[in-house]
Parts: C-alpha cells; sequence; structure tokens
C-alpha cells in the first residue's frame, strides 16, 4: 500500500507506457498542439493572485466550460483528504460540470468541517457569478497544509477571475497552479477521428519530490469530443496508471492528488466504447497524460536529470512493476543518480528488495544500453561509460529478470542537495 | 515488501520496543557492562588491516569462542544475496561454530561462483589457524559491491589475525566491520540468572542511511549461556524484529544484512524454554538489540537528530507498524526533521498513506508531547514549540489513531544534505 499508486485506477491494461512516444498508427493522426487547457473548443481560463501566496504571485485558476462538460475525476486514495477532494468526490456522481476552481498556497487540509464549509462558499460564488448551478463546480488545492483558506481575499478576487476567462488564459491558468514547480506544464493535442477534429489538452503541476509542502499533483484536461461518463471514467483511470502512476516520486502520497477531465462535445465527435474512435480517443489522452507526468519528473526539486527504469521479464506485471518502483523510489539509487557514478549494487539490490521473483544468477542489467550486470555478476564499468553516465540528462536503466515476459516501466529523477535543502527550508 | 522487514523474523510479540529501556523487572538484576562481543566467557576478537580498504585502516575482523557455541543468525531476506549470506545460511544449518570472519570495505556481492569460492577459500584457511573443521566458520563482508575479494591480501593476514585475538580486541573488532560510520558501536550486559553470572554482548555496524554503498547491516552477539539452537534461533527473531527491524533506514534492504548470535555456556547458566531464565535472557538480548539499533540510527549519515515514531490506537500491530514505518521513511517527513520546522501535514499524509485504517476526524498527533493535530484539524503551533522542536536531538512522534488498541514504534534520523552529498560521492 505504501508503495501503491497514487490515485485510483480501475485497470493497469497498460505497461511500459514511459517509452517515448511511438509513431502514430497509420490511420490515426494525432498532432501536439498548443494551447494547453484552453486548446479543446469550448473552454476558457485564466489565472490571477488572489493575495493567498506572498508577492503578488498568480495563486487562483478557474477553467470554464461552454457548454457543461460530462466530468470524471481520479483522487488521492489518502486516509487524510482535503476538504477540496472530498467535497469534488462528491460533485463528480453529478454528470456535468462548468467549471473547475484551483487555488496554490494552501491546500485547505486537516482544516475540519470549517474547511469543507470554506470550499463550498467559494464553489457557490464562482456559481453565481458565472449563474450555474452550485454542485456544477470541482474544486482543488494545493499548498500549505493545517491552514484554511483565506476565504474573504480569495472572493474578492472570484469576479475579476471570471471576467478574465478566455481560450488566451491558459498559460496564466496554469502558473496559478503551481508551488514549487519552476515551470507552467501544458499539453495538447488535436486529432483526426472519423473525418473530424477534435482536441484534447490540460494543465499540470509536480507531484512527488516536486512539491515539498504536501507532493501534491494536480492535473486538469479538457477535450471537446462527446462522450458518456462511465467510458471517459474509466480512460481516465487507464490513462493515469500508465502515466502519473508511474512517476516517482518520493513515496509521499499527497492529500490532495486530483486529476479531473472534462468533455464538452464541441467538436461534434462522439466517441463510443468498442470503437476505433475509442481506441484512437485513448491513444490522445494517454499521448497528452505521458507529457504532463514527463514534464513533471523533469522538473522534480533539484532534480539535474531523469531516468526511465523498465524492467523486462517479470512472473507477472505486478511484479515487473513492483521491481521498476522499488529502483525509482531508491534513496541509494536516486543519490547514486545524481553523482553520475554506475553504482550496480544499489540498483541489484533494489531489484531484490522488490518482491520480484528471479533467479539471481539471471539477472542482466544495463544502463543507457550498456551490458554492467550479466548473469548475475557486476561486469567492471570502463571510464567512458562512467563520463558517459555522467553527461546524460536522460538515463535509461533496463533490468532484465528472466523470469517470464511481463514488464512495466517508471520514470524518476535523481536525489540532490538541492532536494534536501527546499525540503527541509520550505516553512510549514 | 517493499517496506518489509530487513531480515526474515518468526514472531512479533515484541511492540514499542524502542521505548527508553523499562526499568529492569524486580527479581532480575541487568547491567550494563564494557567489552563489546567479549564480554561473556571464553570469546575474543581481533580487527586488523589487509588492505582491503585504502589507508591501512582495519577491515578484517575475527571472533572466536572457546568451546565451540550453539550459533543461530538471521540474514537479509532481498533476494540477490552475497556469497557470504549464502555460505553462512548453509553454515547455519550446523549447531555449532568457532568463529566468525567479518570483512570491510568490499561485500563480494554479484561475483557469482567466484565470489562463493573465495568466501570458502578464506574460511578454510582460518579454520586450519584455529584447527577447527571448516564448516563451523562464519562469514560476513560489507562494502562494495561487483568487486571480488583481494584473496590474497587477505590470506596473508589471517595468521596475525587468529594471534591476535583476545578479548581485549573488541574495540579493534568492532572497527573494522566499519564502513561509513564514524564510532564503533559495542552494547553488553551481565544477568544474575538463577543465583549465576551470565554476560551477553555485541557490535554491529550501521544499515540503511547508514550504509551508502549497500545499506548493510552487520552484527554478532556472544553469550556464557547453554541454550539449545532451535530456542536460541527463536530468541534472536525477535529481538531482532523489536530493534533492527524497527528502525528506519531509506527502505534500502541490503544484500549483505546478517545478525549472528554465538551461545557457549562457559557460565554454567543453562537456558530452557518456557521457564522464568528463557525470560530474563530474551531481555538481555532485547537491551543488547535495542541499545546497538539505537548506535546504529544515532550514527546515521549525515544525521543531526532522531525521531522516535510512535502509533497508537490501531486495528493492528500490522497496521501500527506499518503507519510508523511510512511515517519514519517518508523523505518528506525526514527533511522537515532537518529543519526543526514541524510540518504537521506532512506527518498526517503519511499516516494516510500506510494503509492503517482510521477516522481521519479522529486523527490526533503530537510532537514532544506537544498536540499539533487534534481531531484531525491543525493546531497552531507556537514559537516555543517550534524553538524546543529545532533544539532537541531526539524527537518523539505520537499518533493516535483512536481506531483500535494495537501500537508498534520505529526509530528514524532526519535526511540531510550530508545524506546525499555522502552518498553520492560514495565510489561504485
Amino acid at each position: 500500500m505504501a508503495e501503491g499508486s497514487r490515485l485510483k485506477a480501475l485497470g493497469n491494461a497498460f505497461s511500459s507506457s514511459l517509452q517515448p512516444p511511438a509513431s502514430s498508427p497509420k490511420r490515426s493522426s494525432i498532432r501536439w498542439i498548443p494551447g494547453g487547457v484552453t486548446a479543446a473548443l469550448g473552454f476558457g481560463a485564466a489565472g490571477v493572485s488572489a493575495g493567498i501566496k506572498r508577492g503578488r504571485k498568480p495563486d487562483m485558476t478557474l477553467v470554464v466550460s461552454d457548454p457543461p462538460a460530462v466530468c470524471a475525476g481520479t483522487l488521492t486514495t489518502n486516509r487524510v483528504q482535503a476538504a477540496p477532494v472530498l467535497l469534488s468526490r462528491t460533485r463528480l456522481k453529478g454528470e456535468v460540470a462548468n467549471a473547475v476552481l484551483l487555488n496554490s498556497g494552501c491546500a485547505n487540509c486537516l482544516t475540519g468541517p470549517r474547511g469543507l464549509q470554506d470550499a463550498v462558499a467559494l464553489s457557490r460564488m464562482v456559481a453565481r457569478e458565472l449563474g450555474v448551478p452550485e454542485r456544477q463546480i470541482l474544486v482543488a488545492s494545493t499548498g500549505m497544509i493545517g491552514r484554511r483558506l483565506p476565504v474573504s481575499k480569495m472572493a474578492r478576487v472570484i469576479p475579476l477571475l471570471v471576467r478574465r476567462v478566455s481560450r488566451a488564459g491558459h498559460r496564466q491558468a496554469a502558473l496559478a497552479i503551481l508551488t514549487t514547480d519552476t515551470k507552467a506544464k501544458e499539453a495538447a493535442v488535436v486529432g483526426r477521428l472519423g473525418g473530424r477534429l477534435c482536441r484534447l489538452g490540460g494543465m499540470a503541476k509536480g507531484a512527488g519530490m516536486v512539491a515539498p509542502a504536501m507532493a501534491t499533483m494536480l492535473c486538469v484536461l479538457t477535450t471537446d469530443v462527446a462522450i458518456e461518463q462511465a467510458l471517459l471514467d474509466e480512460l481516465l483511470d487507464h490513462a493515469v496508471e500508465a502515466s502519473f502512476n508511474r512517476i516517482s516520486v518520493d513515496g509521499d502520497m499527497s492529500t490532495n492528488d486530483t486529476v479531473f477531465i472534462l468533455a464538452n462535445g464541441r467538436s461534434g465527435v462522439r466517441i463510443r466504447r468498442g470503437t476505433s474512435l475509442a481506441d484512437q480517443f485513448a491513444q490522445m489522452l494517454n499521448q497528452v497524460t505521458e507529457r504532463l507526468a514527463r514534464l513533471i519528473v523533469q522538473d522534480g526539486e533539484g532534480a539535474t536529470r531523469t531516468a526511465a527504469i523498465e524492467v523486462g521479464g517479470a512472473k507477472t506485471e505486478a511484479e515487473a512493476l513492483a521491481c521498476a518502483r522499488q529502483v525509482a523510489t531508491s534513496s541509494l539509487v536516486r543519490t547514486m543518480l545524481t553523482s553520475g557514478d554506475p553504482n550496480v549494487g544499489r540498483i541489484a539490490a533494489a531489484a531484490g528488495a522488490s518482491g520480484a521473483r528471479f533467479r539471481p544468477d539471471q539477472l542482466e542489467i544495463r544502463i543507457n544500453g550498456q551490458p554492467v550486470v550479466v548473469q548475475g555478476c557486476a561486469v567492471r564499468i570502463g571510464k567512458t561509460m562512467a563520463r558517459q553516465l555522467a553527461d546524460s540528462r536522460a538515463v535509461s536503466i533496463h533490468i532484465a529478470l528472466h523470469a517470464g515476459r511481463a514488464h512495466a516501466a517508471m520514470l524518476t529523477c535523481d536525489l540532490s542537495e538541492a532536494y534536501v535543502r527546499l525540503n527541509a527550508r520550505y516553512p510549514s
């Protein structure tokens, strides 16, 4: 459980998802486009400063759909859940949402019944301003834990926030949800499905080592396809499992982790279960979530390089994933990545501690394609390879267990002194 | 499994074992004595330099028992096991041992069949020099992984090592097993059991964050009681579960973790199952292993303070332990300890991610006795408390789940920049 998924997920059909994106299948035509969370038709966004954070940094975001969108979400499975998570969980039971209100600087967690009232009150103000039902506003927060939201400050800027909503607002929206992230994280694609164009985009903020106060990951996805809620929910769970649940992370699951998707049907493309359109839409969704997950790892606190951990030849996919996760979250492996000096013992020990079944004398490990463990024995590493590793910003570690045919992958970043510095100094 | 026990253990009857040692029961009389691994009658030890490490540091240790001792051990459960672990596992099936040969500087792991041959050859030389059967020599190694032992260098000093063995040699022995530890770790007690004195002592080297190359923990315990192997094995497993398995640790389980105990009967005290003497002997054993575990955490790499994580009111002991372990191994909690600035959200989030069942609105957390979360709500922390926390070398974090009556404890240390520096620079 400790090492389990960050977010609930119904399936785990996707594996090795963090490989470089495969070339698009012949008959689909998916392309990257700008626009982030407002790339899809009918969406607008804005980000403003309410003074929750110091220094007039943007800290409140609104994403609006016109018409109201079918919504789905995956929320933290932590037993301690922030007020906005509790509120949104209820509201996702409704079929449609008009808007998502997000803030950074305060997580509204460990705030009890009054924290829930604060979240309800803010969503009510937004609903009034938009002229839509209160229950159709989703909410998410990230930042300090244990403090109440500064509701009156936030209330004061809601009219401005609503006025500012536009297709051009995606970048301000993406900036206003950041905490210690250094960059806005946006991605969007357009696809030709059944002869018509449709779009899917989104924005995210960091998780795990990325967000020290609470390791919170937030993500809002938007699309202009028409789709029923149950199918949208299912596809989102698969996409999250193959992306955000495959990045690591310091093992700390947040009280606020939230991924929402809104689908408003504006493109006129309808996605039905079991069709080739559904496959193509799933591919668009996976591409965007994988890109956002990768951006999160690359912007990890103090990160100087990323590492893709690929495990092959496992008896089961669960064992492959457990092995990849153990290696990806090992403090010893991650500090090794900082130095760039390959210490294969740390990788082998983490694999051996993962619970994955394999014969130690069959174990093989490659770093950036170079064998470093062959048939359970360490291979002496030349200076060229050590130099090559020290220079690479994206390391690949491949572990072959030779025990079966299942495989899985995780993406991680190194653990640097800067990480500790940031996290030790982040105020409570 | 990833977060499981470092070493196999048959039972888990002990809990909250890392509280300050309770005062001795009325009728027993257990006292701390000097002497470490040679405090018990009939044991001698020595530590010399074989040149495995640079700079003529001591790196080979021998502990000898006269007469041969009944032996037991708990060994790493990592799937990747070093050659000395594989060899000692076989030899523990015999009932008695004459000696334990240990080295630092090279783990003899990922070395394949030739690594096993090296370990056998060295134990044979020691056996010849002592004039005892080869199968009665136990072995343990710690240090770099993936390199073979420098057997000829080591062979050259074996005669000297054997000659040096004496009761006075315990400190040199304890020094020669260290890697990045900064201090020798020794503990010993004497008890009056059934009117006669008997002794139990030992030495250890660090685990987890303590030993970067491989996170290896080594421990040799010696006693002059007479006891059958099965009972000794059982008592050792209990003691290890309540001590070395309750310290954290960066979550990395070593390929070389080893705890041996030798009992030679020289005191004339016989321990039989189900007697009060057995209880008193278990108490001696627990006291020594708990002290050694505490010394390991205090000497953690870069550690500036320790923290006892106590979880009460859990539904089951397994859940209490899972919760304590999750908090103790959280990078976010451990970097918070470095700063000394209490960030209660990190503690609550780790508890919530542990899988332990509780109602979030019942959660209570105290730091150094001061309530910081009450009924699931954060309490504002005064400056006095923040200062007190910043000043304390030993922090206590108490988590009350109010879901049952089970409890458990873990001991951890902070995660500092010095840890990362050490581990990034430790060569492979």
